[in-house]
């Protein structure tokens, strides 16, 4: 063993790396330097004195962290207002006018706890879409997680920027002011065809394209918005985007709920990236995401929680098992949506679809160091025989000890590192407590 | 105040009685006096002095525990054994050939893991169908949790009791050797009308109703029973039992999930209690129960989490949130299964279903002090408007800090008191590894 110092060493549990070379390691370690992973492989092959930092995960699982490809996370503040309404009285007697009221500061706060939750349930990595998309940003650089934001942008004011050509410039200097840092990364985000003009969309798909950044957008979530877009432009909202030249492997499609069979080819051609949200399609009763025949068409699919108005919260645990579930019962398939898909697009196929496919999703030397450990002596994990099952249909977000992001400990033994809870909880009271009374 | 002493004052915390008359009340406690409830109020009505134990449920909710009514507690043994598998394969294969290598011993170990993983997770009440019964019963009283068990009938020789005479016989000793246990209810336990020819059935029936002890059966759970039985008798499940004379209001109907129009009259007019359960349901792609549809016809349903082979944990929590989203997105209806109703199945309701509403589901003066607190301190739990959407929606099992039953302190602050689980872990280890060897 060479004389080589890790900065981490998180050692002794069962590494499952995602990576198709490295497979499954018992009683496995990763090696870190710095924000990246710089080994991976039995632990008796690193010592633990060549650590600054050793984590034991012993009893545990030691994996890629999850990723979520679509969230509201300011929505924390809106959590089980409103719930079990029909979709026009939920939007317009509560939540939009409590995003009225909405300011950089409130969004912050709501912010840092969805990062808290976030982390505290195994997610280093998500991609958000609201207003004052700066505060998110500094609210997940301060939690230390990984992020793709971007201000949602559509033809009417926003209680942020004020008229659209303000939401382009707020954009611009997002872009700049993020430019190169760590963990954030700035996307161009229109809201949907049914809330964006053509014009809006192209404008949108040119400023992304020139800055290599995603595009995200909301895309046939409802049977509703599908009629709505065909009676205006007589095309779907899939064919649609494409007329306007707007597919492309940068486009990060949230939802894609109701789909032709066309809308699928189109959106396999073009490599569109999906980011499927079950459990928001259900509360919401939006509908069922045509998943298996999309991945039978080879679309990079990836998890959303989508924001917890509709949820109500940011697990991607739950969310895998739901989704294994749903699409089951929805063919009448028993082998559909099976543990390790899921579980790949809540990891690898979540990476890809953020553009980070070379960055994250998996464990391997080279890749940022964005890892956590499950805790498995647990009840409701025990036996274990395949631990691929035990993450999809057993395992819940409280069961992760430990979260790594870029090499940085964020939470160890269930303990926050980077966000002091107490404060949070007590600023969100507050904020609660006036949305309560419509201040 | 007389000089009253409690053996027990919860106190506190949230007070979600679920009783119409005591409704919700904040900073309130639950007085226990030997296994029941004497008084529920606000905390200042309470001096802690009288009471020999206290427990702090600040920051929480104090309510009623969960009532599952539908499992096989014992098949915790093979969670995540085999997944994703068509329905034929999976039993032929892996849990047939495993479950005829069942013994009394493993059946205890197995249930009792089960016991730990429902009590951890708030359950204080549940409905078993299995063999070996006697284990379940002799596991279920050890935890200290309330349970509804009987030893599973059909026509074919069981691993247990072998030729189905011994099966009768075997239920008659179970109802001689628990009759009068505070805990533990013996049930005539028919496996299904695929299983069971109709002598079976009506013996089953009568000797339930001889008892006055709840009959409990798998009825209606796939298509493919449904014209099985059609093909065999000219009727659907639920029409040749109401031909049999079987159907009754001491019957819990399990799953319930193809039903014609007419079933559900049949249902409601016996007012036959019915168990749903949807993670199973969806995991092996049976099909989903017209829950609303059975709700308006005022159809009394619990909810239950069936084994862990097919779900793959006892967590109610995610029951009650995939419940409350499965409806709505099966009827397009975002108001169908609302979070109180759904509550309700997994307390009051289920109580019903298994014939305890006077004694469980509620907290009120003279029911039984089955109670759980649980700590909403949590990112996921934060802001809080309405308590019943963070149960339903957002809660997760790990968030029961506190489970009572019968008056007796079973878990406090997440520590198990009445089952040494790491000797648990251990035993179901051991079976495990005999289990994928094959032995």
């Amino acid at each position: 063993m060479p004389d080589t110092v890790w900065d981490l060493l998180v050692t002794g549990g069962l590494v499952l790396s995602l990576d198709k070379n490295l497979g499954t390691i018992e009683n496995g370690a990763v090696a870190v330097a710095g924000d990246r992973i710089v080994a991976v492989g039995p632990a008796e092959n690193f010592s633990r004195s060549g650590a600054a930092r050793v984590l034991d995960a012993r009893g545990g699982i030691i994996m890629p962290g999850l990723v979520n490809t679509h969230t509201h996370a300011a929505m924390t503040l809106f959590r089980g207002l409103a719930d079990d309404l029909p979709l026009m009285t939920w939007l317009g007697d509560h939540i939009f006018p409590a995003e009225a009221k909405l300011t950089d500061e409130t969004v912050y706060w709501g912010s840092l706890l969805a990062c808290a939750e976030m982390i505290r349930s195994g997610t280093t990595c998500f991609c958000d879409m609201y207003l004052f998309e700066d505060a998110v940003a500094r609210a997940a650089a301060d939690a230390g997680i990984r992020a793709v934001v971007g201000e949602v942008l559509f033809d009417f004011p926003s209680p942020n920027y004020g008229a659209l050509e303000n939401g382009f410039a707020y954009t611009q200097s997002l872009i700049s002011k993020w430019a190169g840092h760590p963990l954030i990364t700035i996307a161009v985000e229109p809201h949907s065809p049914y809330l964006c003009a053509p014009d809006l969309f192209k404008k949108a798909a040119a400023l992304a394209k020139r800055h290599h950044i995603p595009l995200v957008t909301h895309l046939s979530e409802t049977r509703n918005e599908v009629d709505q877009i065909k009676e205006k432009y007589g095309k779907t909202p899939v064919q649609h985007l494409a007329e306007l030249g707007v597919l492309s492997d940068s486009l990060v499609a949230a939802h894609c709920v109701v789909l032709t069979d066309e809308d699928m080819d189109l959106l396999k051609s073009f490599d569109v990236k999906v980011s499927h949200n079950p459990e928001s399609n259900m509360k919401l009763a939006s509908g069922i995401s045509p998943v298996p025949a999309l991945l039978e068409r080879g679309v990079c699919l990836g998890l959303g929680t989508d924001g917890c108005a509709s949820n109500n919260d940011l697990d991607l645990f739950s969310e895998m098992d739901t989704a294994a579930k749903l699409h089951k019962v929805n063919t009448l398939d028993p082998t559909a949506a099976d543990a390790p898909t899921v579980l790949g697009m809540a990891t690898g196929a979540g990476a890809r679809v953020l553009g980070m496919k070379d960055t994250i999703g998996s464990l391997c030397p080279g890749k940022m160091a964005d890892l956590i450990v499950v805790d498995t002596k647990k009840p409701h994990l025990t036996p274990m025989y395949v631990p691929e099952s035990h993450l999809v249909y057993a395992a819940r977000g409280d069961d992760v000890s430990t979260t790594v992001i870029g090499g940085r400990v964020v939470m160890e033994e269930g303990r926050l590192c980077t966000i002091d809870l107490d404060r949070v909880i007590e600023k969100i009271t507050a904020i609660a407590r006036d949305i309560s009374e419509g201040r």
